[in-house]
């Protein structure tokens, strides 16, 4: 790993024939909404829809394969808190190896519970990732299993270049391609691939914007690798980030239009391409790098996605206090036909006159104009109404 | 329409090649968790990633395809609350043909927007889906329109059994092929191809569970059709039904699982293989039927499936009414490492005592076991706690 070179296109290649008939050929999808909402061409390639939800069974396949019998024999171990844990759980498991996966403890169900299932040990320990990854070597020199590396590694990389090498067949129209970047594995990968076969292709990587806990929870490391960096800093055209709320629109709408579910990182190309930030012209492919995201994160994440399209709305109004004014008040809403989804209805409160009480309303509605008609109707019957989100 | 025999395998043959390049082979996933759990290979065919998000294009495709010069001039008129009215919408464009699709006046966005997007006009008329039947009926007879039935119809049936051809190719090892039954349509394709070219396969449809409002809104018509209905007496080996409960664990399955979005008519044949009622043995087939449910639906769906899984726990305890209790709860709630969604305190209530208060928590938790150790450990503490949900 002295060069920065990374691995060649024969490198790759390999990797796509150990992969074969193991890990899928993810299929591309055009999407017409979001074609129209960019103004080019959109197409979506499916890593979200690869075995263990994440195109990291790619680089850990390929890895494993290449490992001696002795090598084999003795296991592999791995540190994450998310979709590099699984895949070199189902890795290991399809060859035959023992794995071991570190894991901090607030690591997120829908990834700790699969990486059981595919058979692997999980163990969870300390509070964030260097614990587990301190722990994770410490077992490797113990026990001699071999440390499989998330990023900085030429096996693993070769494996998510597989993915280059597949769009270049799926997609030979494309002429801009969109790929997240955590570590730097796959756009490292990938970008090598299509820099070998297609040189003219615009080549464009995403971060998450990079203060703070993010819902790309996939891509929070704090660095790229130095290898994968210097790699990328060669084959990249540009490097750019999105925000969190660009992401959480761009895991709505996909999840509404093209049904697919995908995670925080999965999302960030599409959210660059949706804020016009990937630049190029020309029909583009976005990278969903994975799907693995909590529901219970996913329904944060929609609501907070809906508030934003108008899909939500929550009001705050006064009512005389007597009986009936609730009921009036619900029969407009029901009458505009706008669907509640909660009322919180109180008497106290620093600003709550006597004889009045306070009521705030979540409704569901069909757009921002349903909203607006809705607030207007109720201003024009008197009612003090204030929009809180 | 006068027999049942409905259309042979030569018109579903004639209906793939008019598909050709307009509507999409879907893809067939294996699902590694519902195989386990159903103790089957289950195989999902993907029609919730067809164009417009249901399979209902096929049989829209396949009318319009031929239709006369003279009556493609005169347009197409539909009535749909959904699925059907996205899908003629669609196909009429693609055709160059012009299309109003009538629809109740509660449609939900997630169908009404894009029949929109897809360049018809759409009428929303009436509260019912009957008085939207009628609109459309007149509209007919006004312009010349040609009606397009969703199901009652040879080419309609034949368009949708082309699923059933791709499958024979796509999984030749099924020895069950499970499909959601509403008017009867999708069903009555897919079974007569499947009985032309594989005739020894256990073939179920399965209905939503028939009182009241159901999760499965596509398939919620009261009756089969007439004639759809006699093809699926000789067809089928048996009609099944599942309910709404059993409906939203297998969207949430899908969701979490499969990374595959799944309206609760699209789900119907996976809550029939997950509740063991869809019978044979081997390799089962799960029509996947659509995916177009509404995002404020879903989130819904979803907490009631995550509920139900023990991911969210909600409960209610008592605190003395002096300064820190609050905190003091959720301290030890957060050492547990479960996830406070809401928190609801108050004082007042016919149960609770003087000097003391009443808190309502919604956590979310890692699994059923997580939940008891957390509510044990609350007793354990002198808590009062009941849990609610």
């Amino acid at each position: 790993m002295a060069t920065t070179t990374g691995p060649r296109l024969e490198d790759i290649q390999e990797a796509r024939a150990r992969l074969e008939g193991v890990a899928r050929t993810t299929p591309v999808y055009g999407t017409e909404t979001l074609s129209e909402r960019t103004g080019r061409e959109l197409l979506l390639k499916a890593e979200n829809l690869q075995r263990t939800g994440s195109f990291k069974i790619r680089g850990a396949v390929n890895k494993i394969a290449t490992l001696s019998g002795k090598e084999r024999r003795a296991g592999v171990v791995a540190a994450s808190a998310g979709n590099h844990g699984q895949a070199v759980a189902w890795a290991a498991r399809e060859a035959g190896v023992k794995a071991t996966v570190y894991m901090p403890q607030d690591a997120p169900m829908a990834k700790v519970e699969p990486t059981k299932t595919y058979g692997a040990r999980a163990e969870l320990v300390g509070a964030t990732f260097e614990d587990a990854l301190t722990a994770a070597f410490e077992h490797g020199e113990r026990t001699g299993a071999t440390f499989v590396h998330p990023y900085e590694d030429e096996q693993v990389i070769a494996g998510q270049g597989t993915i280059g090498l597949e769009l270049a067949e799926q997609v030979p129209q494309a002429e801009t391609v969109v790929i997240p970047v955590g570590g730097g594995g796959l756009a490292s990968g990938i970008a090598l691939a299509l820099r070998a076969v297609k040189p003219e292709l615009r080549i464009v990587g995403v971060q998450a914007g990079l203060q703070g806990p993010t819902i790309a929870d996939g891509i929070a490391v704090k660095h790229v690798g130095e290898h994968t960096g210097g790699i990328l800093d060669s084959v990249l055209d540009d490097l750019i980030s999105v925000s969190d709320d660009e992401i959480c629109q761009a895991i709505v709408l996909l999840l509404e239009r093209s049904k697919l579910v995908v995670e925080g990182a999965g999302a960030v190309a599409v959210a660059a391409l949706l804020s016009d930030k990937a630049g190029g012209e020309g029909p583009a492919v976005a990278i969903l790098s994975g799907g693995n995201i909590d529901p219970t994160v996913l329904i944060s994440v929609m609501r907070h996605g809906l508030t934003s399209a108008g899909r939500y709305l929550v009001v705050r109004s006064r009512l005389h206090d007597r009986p009936g004014e609730l009921i009036k008040l619900l029969s407009l809403v029901a009458r505009e036909r706008a669907n509640v989804v909660s009322v919180d209805h109180h008497r106290e409160g620093m600003d709550v006159p006597v004889y009045e009480s306070e009521v705030e309303l979540t409704l569901a509605m069909r757009d921002e104009h349903h909203c607006a008609v809705l607030l207007e109707t109720l201003r024009s019957l008197g009612y003090q109404v204030e929009r809180l989100r």
